[in-house]
């Protein structure tokens, strides 16, 4: 395995793959990898011959200083992880790199980003579609993985591939779990053990949406309140949003139709800012 | 020479193309080719194996919709032009394969486009960006060909492949002229009579100003006001805007130092807008 962070290195390497008519996967992640990251790198390799990890705490797409500082970082067990997954290159660029002094340009997906995460955290997706535009022209990847977990930026991804024809194939990965339900996160690690303990409330009150959609309950508004109510009584400081859009575009449903419905939360549990989401219905 | 509108067939053939060993040089146009197109088509082939050219009048860079319905077109004259400079393959993609439905992806450069050009025309940079970046996507290009007649989204898209990292070169081609000096533009062909007999007047003016920095002439105010009068005189309805910056950031200067400069100037005759641009001073 190896590591770069100069983004030449990595041109070269994959260059050489593809001359050699192998294909290469890409999963770009911030680092402080956990099994849902190894989930994606598996996926990788089900596709490509290659798989390539980039590790970055891109900046741009922090809204908040304080969230970007406290991200957490450990290179040292990232890369023994990826080694024993057989990742074959990890890139990991730097600030000055990525973003020199005459740094101008931005990839932007409207509509799509104004909603949910995008609400709370302006310009958040602006920094990920274009630091995922920035990575994926060094990489040049055939296919790139992206979790379930984060279902807006997956879609938004989605939507940028397609609108900017790049020549990618974007996998969705599942979300991990851990035994209690809590979604898999770098995050997590940054919770006290009372909010731990607390946090997997919000997978239960989930599956329970879930299962009272299976017993027959149409009305979304019904719907979310008994779901808001249920993570709020499990400890739950303040929910950022709880809606229930359409899966695709990302709007809204005023009711469960005929159309592939998603539920998703962002919740924070003490300064600890988590998101999960699940599918309701699907056609 | 094949002619394409579909971009699966334009990514089979530079596919096809890239396994042979060949490059590619791109030139993306909005058609209505004349001898400056052909001057870019004949630098792509200085640089690469094989020429793309693409023609499609993009309407996310129109900022009025008269510019966007009257702006010329002739694309058999084009296909046998392109037919005569050798080029390999024509792509004609639609509004609706470029932009369809769902379409929410654009393109930034800041600053950059701030000014000049892209202070009276808003959204144009982003619209002419935005279809670079998915122009090269699907062209896959090894070298790309800017007119320098179009100085500022020659540097807007130096910015952008350098931001983003895009596997790209970008040749700058020289501004072709007519023997009267006006600069080569599908729009001097919406010129009344008249109108075409004073439009050299610009460059006229742009040669005086060269003369006058040879001279000695270093003040800003002065090289402007006098080029200004020259172009008026000359009978011009109106100047959009004239302005000497400095060659890379296009800031503008405030005086002639040691910084390279250009003079870039918008000009109206009748409802028809001519550009042109020269180097005062390199360094």
């Amino acid at each position: 395995m190896q590591i770069h962070e100069r983004m030449e290195a990595v041109v070269e390497i994959v260059k050489g793959w593809k001359k050699a008519g192998e294909t290469v996967a890409f999963v770009p992640t911030m680092g402080y990898l956990h099994e849902g990251h190894l989930s994606l790198i598996r996926t990788g390799f089900q596709h490509a011959d290659r798989v390539v990890v980039s590790i970055y705490v891109n900046p741009t797409q922090f809204d908040r200083s304080a969230d970007l500082q406290s991200y957490p970082r450990d290179m040292e067990s990232d890369a023994a992880l990826c080694e024993r997954e057989g990742v074959d290159l990890i890139f990991t660029p730097t600030n000055t790199m990525m973003y020199p002094e005459h740094y101008r340009t931005y990839v932007h997906v409207e509509t799509l980003t104004e909603r949910l995460c995008g609400a709370t955290r302006p310009g958040h997706f602006r920094g990920v579609t274009t630091i995922v535009a920035k990575l994926f022209n060094i990489v040049q990847p055939d296919v790139a993985v992206f979790g379930q977990k984060d279902y807006q930026q997956l879609k938004v991804i989605e939507r940028m591939v397609e609108d900017l024809n790049m020549p990618i194939t974007i996998v969705p990965g599942p979300t991990l779990r851990e035994d209690d339900g809590l979604a898999m996160s770098s995050r997590n690690a940054r919770l006290t053990p009372e909010h731990r303990k607390a946090a997997p409330g919000i997978y239960a009150a989930l599956q329970s949406c879930i299962k009272a959609v299976e017993a027959g309950e149409r009305n979304v508004d019904t719907l979310i309140s008994d779901t808001r109510k249920m993570i709020m009584a499990a400890g739950a400081k303040r929910i950022d949003y709880i809606d229930i859009i359409e899966a695709n575009d990302l709007m809204p449903l005023r009711a469960l139709d005929n159309r592939p419905a998603q539920m998703a939360v962002a919740v924070f549990f003490g300064d600890v800012r988590l998101i999960d989401n699940v599918s309701l219905y699907r056609p």
